[in-house]
């Protein structure tokens, strides 16, 4: 990163600013709308609040840390020496994407023994994903990139094997105005996740250098974004739809939208 | 700006540090207002909140940007060679330009896929017309700056043509006492947002030095003010009327003011 632009270094810190301001406001927003939905979705939308909040923290220490890495000597971008600190991503992930499918499950309101058992697996193989690519990202040389990053690709295909087979059953028997959020919201897991690999591979064909750093720390924050508030907007109509079905079948029940 | 005089910089200082005071008061007032408004109204008041909230934020980082840009020698101003971030402001903007167009779709209580329809495409062109300034923004010739300025044009006639001629009938329908509310909130948004392009152009045709970074800083921060905290009231009054024709008719339903 040694050969980074002002312009470059620049986008990168409005990047993280705008992520941190948009996970703050995001938590906020769900958080607020607890009160608008019915009990049975009060803990989803706590949850879908903790992991913008977990996400809030991380980019605000990150921000913090890419300031701490480059400063600015006669207005030109010179790095201090003090490493940016690109592991708090993984410290992130590690609690924030078991949470995030376990919000997936707790939105749909299955049986609670089905809630327990699906949010147990999509939990811990969200883990084990993240678990298995950090010895891959850390790594010095391209064969041990591979073969980490091939090993955590078993668990995420397992997650969309789940997503995708495991849970049509119960999405088709979702309300009808609520299923096609619920589709939304598979595809933006599946999707949004989809560019880390991208970044992660990258790595190890040796895509590297000061454009690649901008492209890969922009696009991390942009998939972070869309995996966790874009999809936690989902949750938060979907949950709105559900409980607005139950007030109209008993009037005093819920305040809806 | 390194010719600002010290009554200069302290004036716009204290312009950012006003500006963060308003913004945080104004987000507490409307997220205490949440309890005084009918169910349909409290997502309208939370985004209003959310819009001065990560105002707030950006004023707090412009804040201390432009404390550390420059520092006082022997009493006198001297620029520190830290570069003062102008571009939080566009950060903020994309944001919250959007959102603020959502909450006056919200608080107009539409049909539902009239909201998401109108809320989607007004959110869309505001985020676009941000984009597009940008580039301009931070361009190096008054050409490149003309160009992207132009373009931003664009979708900002389509917002207005949009708020006063896609949204005409459905302000026709809202309650008499909200109508005139709903109407001043379009023309504040309007008339506030036409304060950003003239300090655009004004970079394009060559005005710059101290007095005009002065009126820009002061000018801005004015025209957020507008746009975010008086709109927001706007919003909440719209919000509060409403709630109080709905409480008139059912005397149960609603705690208004």
């Amino acid at each position: 990163m040694e050969n980074l632009t002002a312009g470059q270094f620049n986008l990168i810190y409005n990047a993280f600013s705008f992520a941190f301001a948009t996970f703050a406001a995001s938590t906020l927003f769900f958080w607020l709308g607890r009160g608008q939905v019915a009990a049975q979705y009060k803990t989803a939308l706590t949850i879908t609040g903790l992991v913008t909040f977990i996400a809030a923290y991380h980019y605000f220490r990150i921000f913090e840390s890419w300031g701490e890495a480059f400063t600015f000597v006669d207005g030109a971008l010179v790095a201090t020496g003090t490493p940016f600190n690109d592991a708090y991503r993984y410290v992130d992930w590690l609690l924030t994407v078991p949470l995030l499918l376990v919000e997936l499950i707790l939105v749909m309101n299955l049986a609670r023994s089905e809630t327990i058992t699906r949010a147990t697996r999509l939990g811990l193989l969200a883990a084990l994903m993240i678990v298995l690519g950090y010895p891959g990202e850390i790594a010095t040389s391209a064969g041990e990139r591979w073969l980490w990053g091939s090993l955590s690709m078993i668990p995420f295909l397992w997650i969309v094997y789940e997503l995708f087979v495991g849970l049509s059953k119960s999405i088709a028997q979702q309300p009808e105005d609520a299923r096609g959020l619920v589709n939304t919201a598979r595809w933006v897991v599946v999707l949004s996740w989809a560019f880390y690999p991208v970044v992660f591979f990258a790595g190890a064909i040796g895509i590297e250098g000061a454009m690649a750093s901008t492209i890969i720390q922009v696009g991390y924050t942009i998939a972070d974004i869309v995996a966790k508030s874009v999809f936690g907007v989902l949750i938060y109509m979907i949950a709105v739809r559900k409980s607005g079905d139950l007030m109209s079948s008993s009037p005093r029940a819920v305040p809806a939208e």
